[in-house]
């Protein structure tokens, strides 16, 4: 019984899918699938040629292929989806849900054709909707369907903390509940520097300041760009998820799950506390929340809910 | 006397140039200013600040700034050049030589400026005329001013050595002299699988193929693309040059150094094997050349001279 | 100016200060010197060229020397002192404390004179009074004298809470102020895992227990192995501050700093949490402190001082 | 179906049954169980439990766990035994090698009963006959029982060049045949430093110092130690191994395997290039040999055939 190489697949070849496949391999943690649509077939395999070519330099052994062919995605551990639409001028945000919904639907009947055993992680926007959608069309229990918005929402607001205090981003935490971006519910008492909550180092506006830059932090970055959206930030983040899963470590890691009860709301996918492991998500962890946090988590249901709302 | 960190700059923030920072970054060599013309300092800055806040979740401690300010790259202990233009339809390749030329003179001029003891390694195409266009723009010693090629293709050629004996990158090494690309002069004997000559393990046709399609590397990728050309690839081979002279590691990297007899030729940049550690190029390594490499690697240098014409 | 590697020098080739040396040599922090009295060169330099033969295989490059004389040692960036008498049976405390004064102001001296902007790292025991004794021998700045011990203390902490709650190392933060061992002073409602406080995760019980066990941590290594105490967790700790220095990354690491006034103390050194970066202890960060855990750290404080009653 | 981590058994908690095992936690290649007997369970605990409260501050996650119940290794995907005898004062060597081997049969019994399925990696001395009697013993397929010596006797060469020539480590290839230390067949035409052949670069006496004093390395840090012998780079040399095999590299690595008709010997454990992979020993690589190495194998055969005698 020879030992093989994990296998992960990347749906979409766009800047994130791209970054994300780069840093799967470039980490050793499998080898790489990269699928787009038939048109987008050969950049794809240009891309992950490229990629490939960096392996000796870099020193990772790490096969890396570019398709169109879902079955060349055939029993991979992990399915990472990126495809989908950036919001175009004059298109309404109900058109792009129920366009990235239609997206969501072709590719997932393609992933349970040929990975029924594999975790899915989603990114496409608007993710809580999104990753709802994954999970009806798969049929595969909650736990192997997991949405990514949390880790970049806490990347993004401790890169801000350690600039603020001149400190090194590895001693800097932070903790978001809720959906992504305008959403995000910031529990600033669980977030520190050294361990030390950052209310006791920070004047209460200067963290204010960082927790609304945080919330706008993706458009930040879209305005910058000028034409195209961050893509490093959410690579990283979705190959923490990627990594604590094939590597069974059990982190502890903010994801858009599935909840039953948890929190208080049934039915819905919405970013909590999670343990990451070989089983996808292995545990929600359930907080007390603050009646202010309670309010504001309430309102990033609501807000989940009306983009469903168009969903259904 | 405190200790700090390291300071590399990379002039040009497209794919290469930017994927060029995040390594450097991801890898803590140093902080890294990217700087670009004041129309892209937006999106220069939006990269830059993507990159950043990728760092806490892939854990590293480095600075990265977008700029288009040349003040912002004072006291760089290496400069990175990747700016220039790719080649237009209709545009001659005369007209490109004179435009990229002009572009690296203006660059020089400002490292120059702000960091006169640094060492520059080029990248932009035709590497070898650009590399002298900035020895002699710089007036620095020819130990601090490189180019790129060696490592590229013969990351490239690696690579498809690996893939054909279904072998780890790890441990296939190549070796060329000469231009980049089409003027590559292949050394074969030289080039091995876990230490045994390749020509004992492939047959000859096969060789030989891969040989031509090393040699059409960056087209190939171009051709895949549709809309572009390679940059992880590249971007790799940069950062291990980089990596030898911030570490002080004396590796032996084929580079573009200037040559003053070695070889049989003078006052030209040319591809050869060298030993690049804290002084930049230490030395160049000379080697035995049967009658057809050094046919072959006169048949390169005319080719460089061809594009020096172009500039005097 | 060429760039050149960093030096670090461990004095005392222990499995302590051995496996510091291998660590640092791994991580390509710099260039290692291991130093030992005459009587142990033979074998301080076998260690040496062992290590140095593993860094083909490992792929690291770092001169690593054993040696017995401090010219080997010139223009060291850092200097560890893992040098010292383990407590003899029958040789009281203060036996073992002037004993190992005297070793700290030999070795001192020899720094001083041949790294005299050096940066110095203790973690002989009894810690506290002998990185004292450097200190007050070397008329180094307070910045540039430092001494270990929180950071064993923590990690031991966060192995047992990892183990205890079956998760990630990675997610696990704790917080110690005060003397090593018995004397540290755990700050349980700043320790948390993945940023939610332990309290809440775990029976006040179990947190007490493990607290104890950590008190114990040094005596549990050294019941278990018979014969010699721990270094793998104390070489790594030293690593971790080596790192923030050398990398200049202002990281907050608890750490034994000299005291003007913090925490209500004066003219002592005591574990406190810290700033490391390129210039040593860069800041030392005051908490308020409850009723009790003033109370215990004023306990700690005396035990310092008794020892140091010893020396004066 | 959980992903799970991979599962590493280390028989032997010496100083190279140790390192290994640290070495391959702090490399999250798997979790890791270290055997010794009974009256060792102790001090193998410690050494384990100190490894792990390494794991917080090194960022690694993988258990390690000290027994000397071989049911705590069920399962292995991997088994390393470094257990086994050194030769002590008045031992005769075939008293040596019948002890052993009945260690070795003890200890083989062991593994097959609890992972039918695994690869196992002997280090024992005298490496090649300790190999063979693992084979026989197992009655495993000879892909799943390998011998190291070559990567370690290659390590201390490219150690010594890279000394000689002032160069990395990273560059500098070598390559041997036949047995550990003095029977060791270099094959200097296929040793190279950055793809140059190394008596191009070095004058025949160096070169032959070099592997003189490559033959006798082992021997070398025993007489510098005094007491003990090699560890770090031992352990280093296995690791390699192991990590070919766990991520399924396809590596060509140097290795003690059985031979069956390969370079004209059949029946017998021998040191050869092969490819490592998730099968173990995936393929041998034949090289045509010149007379003068050819007679130095038979002459390592028949010192490998000499030992196994004492075993007939």
């Amino acid at each position: 019984m020879a030992i093989q190489r994990k296998k992960i697949s990347v749906i979409g070849s766009g800047f994130t899918g791209a970054t994300t496949a780069f840093l799967i391999a470039q980490k050793e943690l499998a080898d790489v699938v990269i699928v787009d649509i038939p048109q987008n077939e050969s950049p794809t395999k240009g891309k992950a040629l490229d990629m490939l070519e960096a392996s000796p330099v870099l020193g990772f052994d790490a096969n890396i292929v570019g398709t169109s062919n879902y079955e060349d995605t055939e029993n991979s551990d992990i399915v990472v989806i990126t495809a989908g639409m950036a919001r175009k001028p004059g298109m309404s945000r109900d058109d792009l849900v129920t366009t990235n919904a239609n997206i969501m639907k072709k590719v997932t009947e393609e992933i349970v054709k040929h990975s029924p055993q594999c975790t899915i992680i989603v990114l496409t926007n608007p993710v809580d909707a999104m990753t709802y959608t994954v999970f009806k069309e798969s049929g595969f229990p909650k736990h192997r369907v997991i949405g990514q918005s949390g880790v970049l929402d806490t990347a993004r607001f401790r890169t801000f903390v350690a600039q603020e205090l001149n400190l090194s981003v590895k001693d800097i935490t932070g903790f978001v509940l809720g959906g992504h971006g305008d959403d995000m519910v910031p529990l600033i008492r669980y977030s520190y520097a050294g361990g030390i909550p950052l209310e006791k180092l920070m004047a209460k506006d200067r963290l204010d300041a960082i927790v609304e830059r945080t919330r706008k932090g993706g458009g930040e970055i879209v305005n910058l760009l000028g034409n195209g959206s961050a893509y490093y930030a959410p690579a990283a983040s979705i190959v923490e998820m990627v990594e604590a899963i094939i590597k069974d470590q059990r982190r502890i890691i903010p994801a858009i799950a599935y909840l039953e009860g948890e929190y208080g709301f049934t039915g819905i996918y919405l970013g909590v506390p999670t343990v990451l492991g070989g089983n996808g998500i292995e545990e929600i962890i359930e907080l007390d929340l603050t009646e202010d946090e309670q309010k504001a988590l309430q309102k990033s249901v609501d807000s989940v809910k009306n983009v469903m709302d168009v969903l259904s």
